[in-house]
């Protein structure tokens, strides 16, 4: 039996479009002979679509679109992601074929954690369908239902299914795909069951979803991987009758049957497998190293980002410090260097290394580039507050008003051209709130805002060794990080050094380790104290900052759900 | 016997502090007299306290904090909501008496719609209890099982409870309390079944708890109420064992229990009710009007947020419109004149009308007052982007760029002396996107965020109606709006004259109803088209918009999740 896996880059309600994508990668899987293909979870809609899902004509809207999509299902079945609402609101994987919707199957478990809020829009489904290709048996299920250990995919497998099929939006962070081949092959091995998992690709807003679609055999090894980061059809011959055999002599799975009712399925009666005249070349995507799949990840998630909301080119401010020049770098990588501009705006506290270093940097990326000055405006302000300011000695205020005067300027270019500012502010920055809002943090995107600096450092050498060149100047990876703000100025003066913040802000933010529980992991205690404090301090700053792309198990925002007003200290 | 609602204002992550005033009221509520106080849900951490849930060692110090306010319930039992984490976690109401705790009821509907997020947190309680005092059986429900028609309530009156207890953090909008407590009517008869709700009451960053705590007797009416929007103890007695006749008269109930096994709940023996010497003065604060909750609900969002975060004073800056009228006439009200800053920053577009007006409403409002001219910063800009924009007509980034050297002023008076900036945009414009980042949208609260422009005059008319004089000028209410951003520019140069504008943001925005149906509804479709297309597309200004109370059923925000990426036109 031949299976594809379409593992597509939907737009978030842009049903028609997400429905024409499908038909045409429809078409390319029934061109390359497939009996059965498989679409991303809510692939019509786009994934997650939110509270549009509470508004009926989307929902209305999406049943057509789907209802299109099955007359184009002659001479293959497909599976396709979308919302039903009959009864109520489900999560569903659509079973078409012959030109029509053939069963409706309704997502089991709703992940309702993290990023997601599945419980505010669907109810559980119940119902089990098995898909008979003549002697196939095929199960369907919908993401999180796959990482349960137990039911569905038990269940399927005491009904007979050779072969769990999983439609997802399964959001990455950095070794995702590792983790989810290796639930993968327990749920294989566990269920002497063939488990295809077809998972969408593509940048929404904040969230990535990596591709990484997988077929393993029933003994958990992998047939095929579809590649990172991009759109891709994944197509194998599988023989999950196989399995039928293996199971005879791996008999743990009848123990779940014990004392319960038996467990059945409505079966669907489908094509059986056609004859291929060759079988189909293995496709095996190599797995990525963690640095590699962030650079891909943070491409994918500005790109989309661009695209899918309609901008043409974005404009990045340019310190010669490494946050801008990483940023920038990827900006180029992700649209090109004739979309990207960059703009240095030194200021007197600017070191002529710095100010030099960005124009090396324009040069080296090839993009636009103009200075301005700002320290006219900053003295406008100056003169402005003066009366006001009388008798006060300088303070955090002027250091941050020169931030907000780059980030007007960088607005105004933004206005006046349509570019997209990209904000170049990192996680540890972030986390301690080391940042200026309307200042570094103002921008459309807010590219790096879940890498963290050690991590900055090591992105940039990384694009350097790609490259095969000082793309990034060195002078720029090889300075001490400064904001610039006043003279001689160093992170180091305000912040414990990034080594040993990164790895207390990983516990804490990540982890969520309490205070006590950092004391006796080892952790400077110094570091720990100022760290924690400095993070809940500064969530009213996240709060408005710009989107980014996440890449961590936890990015702040809508995995880290924490109140401004808090006077937790722990 | 007598029963107590203590009406408290927790904050967020405070557990100390919020367990001393529990402790506090407990003390307040024996001195009454009272046999059973109870006191709101999650009191003990704050509602909501979001993902300082997933923290154990939060958890913990809110069950170190539970022990230490049960040792203080000698001679009275105390209702205490706070977390519980056993086998899972759950928001609990502990019952407290004789110094110990003597059993804890676990919710058993868990929100997870609007502002609710209940199901990342808790697991679902199955549980009932009966406190029984003498012949008095009360039975502890929380917040959202008492909304839902069936059990909690329905079981626990089947199972002999006179009186439902129910401890609440029941987030407000305008009309809440009305809705509330009709609710609680059907529920009292019903069940023929005296019902006894404690609501929390305070600011927490968004949301508003109105208090408006209430005591019904088995046939719906009122015994008592406590006053919206402040802290109260109210103090009741109550005969529920003169149910128990009517309910051998109303045997609804009975057809409940057909087919199902007998309903029980867990007796909890209790020390009987105590002779009183005396009845207590019956409390029935009076129902307020919507504008009046709206006034009410916005100084106390205000205050809240101002005094929870440990600000001093606050800043606003003064068009001499409305818009930032009524805000800095809210916040004198909210936190006294001589902590609220006025600011106006007149440009070459200020007409001596709102220059004047500025200074007027100032000194009316009797509050700090100064001007900054802004004119020669926006030419310092000017200048400094002359070379980029040379050869471009004067458009919108121009106007976005006297907004956001605004926006960096009032930032620079914030840094300098501690004030927290007021931003001063309406719903109005917010839907549309008639703001500007960086700019009028810059500051840490964003006081009407959610109110319609056409309720900004309301309001305002009403403030000065409870003033008996113009505390407002009326100049201010009187004059068509403008951004005055541009020579002659008024707002309905770019939007729908308010009036229009606002009903149809009403329908889009608070009822989900699809352009179709807008259409339908007899809305002028021109006024459809152009709202619907602004609202989706300024999803990414809301975003990084600052905090606002809330006051509709649907505020932006965590009450409406709009992806940004988002090519849904409908």
């Amino acid at each position: 039996m031949r299976i594809a896996l379409a593992q597509i880059d939907s737009v978030v309600g842009d049903i028609d479009g997400n429905a024409s994508r499908i038909v045409d990668w429809l078409g390319g899987a029934r061109a390359e002979g497939a009996d059965l293909v498989l679409f991303p979870e809510l692939a019509v809609t786009g994934y997650p679509p939110e509270d549009l899902l509470l508004r009926p004509g989307f929902v209305r809207a999406a049943h057509d679109a789907v209802d299109r999509i099955a007359k184009e299902t002659r001479g293959i079945t497909a599976l396709v992601g979308g919302p039903r609402l009959d009864t109520d609101l489900f999560n569903a994987c659509y079973v078409l074929a012959h030109g029509e919707v053939r069963c409706i199957y309704r997502k089991h478990y709703l992940p309702n954690y993290g990023v997601f809020d599945e419980d505010r829009y669907f109810a559980p489904g119940d119902d089990l369908y098995l898909l008979r290709f003549g002697d196939v048996l095929v199960g369907p299920t919908i993401c999180e239902d796959v990482w349960q250990p137990g039911p569905p995919a038990t269940d399927l497998a005491l009904a007979g299914a050779q072969l769990v099929a999983n439609i997802s939006a399964s959001p990455f962070h950095v070794g995702k795909d590792r983790e989810r081949e290796e639930m993968l092959k327990v749920r294989a091995r566990d269920n002497s069951c063939f488990v295809a998992l077809c998972n969408a690709v593509g940048g929404q807003d904040e969230l990535i979803f990596d591709g990484h679609s997988v077929v393993l055999d029933d003994e958990g090894e992998v047939l095929a991987r579809a590649p990172g980061f991009e759109e891709a059809l994944l197509v194998v011959d599988v023989d999950p009758v196989a399995a039928v055999g293996r199971r005879l002599r791996d008999v743990r799975r009848r123990a779940l049957q014990r004392g319960r009712e038996r467990v059945t399925a409505t079966e669907i009666e489908l094509a059986p497998p056609r004859e291929q005249s060759q079988p189909v070349q293995r496709t095996l995507a190599e797995q990525l190293s963690d640095l590699e799949q962030m650079r891909r990840a943070l491409e994918l998630g500005l790109r989309d980002y661009v695209q899918k909301n309609g901008f043409g080119d974005v404009v990045v401010g340019l310190s010669g410090g490494i946050d801008s020049a990483l940023t920038a770098a990827l900006a180029v990588e992700a649209l090109g260097p004739e979309r990207v501009h960059g703009v240095s705006m030194p200021s007197r506290y600017s070191s002529e290394g710095t100010r030099g270093d960005a124009q090396r940097l324009a040069e080296s990326l090839d993009i636009d580039f103009r200075e301005l000055a700002i320290e006219p405006v900053v003295e406008a302000f100056t003169a402005a507050l003066a009366p006001s300011f009388e008798g006060r000695a300088a303070d955090l205020t002027e250091e941050n008003l020169q931030a907000r005067v780059r980030g007007t300027l960088l607005m105004a270019l933004s206005n006046k051209f349509g570019w997209l500012v990209i904000a170049t502010g990192n996680k540890s920055e972030l986390s301690v709130g080391y940042s200026t809002l309307y200042g570094d943090l103002a921008g459309g995107f807010a590219l790096i805002k879940d890498v963290y600096k050690t991590d900055v450092f090591r992105l940039a050498r990384w694009l350097n060794e790609r490259a095969g060149r000082d793309l990034i100047p060195t002078s720029i990876i090889e300075r001490a990080p400064s904001a610039e703000l006043r003279a001689d100025q160093r992170d180091e003066d305000s912040l414990p050094p990034y080594p040993k913040l990164d790895v207390v802000l990983e516990a804490f933010v990540e982890l969520d380790r309490s205070r006590e529980e950092l004391g006796r992991d080892g952790f400077d205690p110094d570091v720990v104290e100022r760290a924690l404090g400095m993070v809940d301090r500064a969530e009213y700053k996240r709060r408005q900052a710009p989107p980014g792309v996440k890449l961590r198990p936890r990015a702040f925002g809508r995995d880290r759900r924490t109140p401004i007003t808090n006077r937790w200290a722990g």
